[in-house]
């Protein structure tokens, strides 16, 4: 019974987030729907992150056994004829059994945070990104964004009610890039607290406002206090963009 | 009785374009609402450009006359406060009493065409771009858009059962930009034809994908016959970027 790897592209507007709520459908479940119609088998797919509500994916990862004789790489094609427009598989192929998308080692996640700085929203970002119509100074909270870099306590930046092992994670990259009128907010790390990203967003807004010096977020973090980070900007801005797995990749394993 | 000049940014996704169609909502039907229930009055506005159903645009222009006392600049925040978020009114001024949007010498029209050149389409792009899967070779689509430049009967680039005066139209800027797996045809003139961009951009397509060598364009443009240009490529790549009026504006009238 192998085990099949999908790669996952969405527009979460309309759905729920990742898993399904009261009343809502999560995009995990209309997956498993299109793979019930393929297969014939009730299958449970393991996502490797759970999206809140109305956030997006470029690259989400999710994995399912079966017993179809389907080849692995068609499940790509079979699935995308069965799918909203809205959910796109963007790859498929099998995986050693034992690989789990969220219990691994060396996962490496990519977010991004848009921001439409126009004057006046534009409608045609209105869903992908979070309008802030004053001036942000982007110099500032990219020198912000340097002391996220590295290994961390992040109980600031986690929302309450949220349980976990441990609020340490591990930030490769950070930095906030302007393209024209968009300021994308891109960060890389071994794993997200819940609505860490956008706690962080949050704080550097706050920054590019000037109501914080950069240095600030040093100090918010070594506080270890939720209180002290910046609101949590809304879902649509936010866009998982890839998930690597680096010890398998290095081992021709994934 | 002053006349009042709007800016309008629109998401077409949701409307049957521009105009009213039977059992579907125009953008305009959607603004002369507002402005009855803001003024009192009738208000029939009187738009630049009747995009089609689905159809986008950054900088769409219309115009009414008022008796109202609201000030010509406030009603750009009056209206959005009472419109749909896909609908955005950019701007609002007073304009001479004389200034029709389409009946004005020295217009430019700025339109882009958006293509999503990815293998698998985005998403989060598909309501804002035309999926091409396909290598397009962007050098050669420019070296089409050469042939384009300047004053020519665009007949074969015209949607049959139109009537207009003349076919003929000058091109001030048309050229294909990649950003990313973005493909972006952007074109300005002094008015278009029914379904215009939509042709040009098919026939682009087919150099790109090497069926036409660029010189082609030249010569179905000069057989004017609308039987050998591209087909019709769908409506939600299509932005009406902005409308510019010369005269107008040098003379500090709009």
């Amino acid at each position: 019974m192998p085990r099949i790897y999908l790669k996952i592209a969405y527009d979460g507007t309309n759905y729920a987030g990742w898993q399904m709520q009261k009343n809502a459908l999560g995009v995990e479940t209309v997956i498993n729907q299109a793979l019930l119609k393929l297969t014939g088998e009730e299958i449970v797919i393991i996502g490797a992150s759970r999206t809140d509500s109305g956030v997006h994916a470029l690259g989400n990862v999710a994995v399912f056994d079966t017993c179809s004789t389907i080849p692995p790489k068609r499940f790509s094609y079979a699935l995308n004829s069965l799918l909203p427009m809205d959910i796109r598989i963007l790859e498929s192929k099998e995986v050693p059994k034992e690989f789990h998308p969220r219990y691994t080692k060396e996962i490496r996640k990519t977010y991004e945070y848009r921001i439409d700085n126009s004057k006046l929203e534009n409608p045609l970002q209105r869903l992908y990104s979070y309008h802030v119509h004053v001036d942000l100074d982007d110099h500032k909270m990219n020198e912000a964004c340097k002391y996220l870099l590295g290994t961390h306590d992040f109980a600031s930046f986690c929302a309450a009610h949220t349980q976990v092992k441990t609020t340490e994670r591990t930030i490769y990259q950070a930095e906030v890039v302007r393209q024209g009128d968009q300021l994308i907010f891109r960060i890389q790390g071994n794993g997200f607290l819940y609505n860490m990203v956008r706690l962080i967003t949050g704080t550097l807004l706050r920054v590019g406002r000037g109501f914080y010096e950069p240095i600030k977020v040093k100090e918010i973090l070594e506080k270890r206090n939720r209180e002290l980070s910046g609101p949590n900007v809304p879902p649509q801005g936010l866009i998982l963009v890839e998930i690597l797995y680096g010890n398998l990749e290095k081992e021709n394993k994934l």
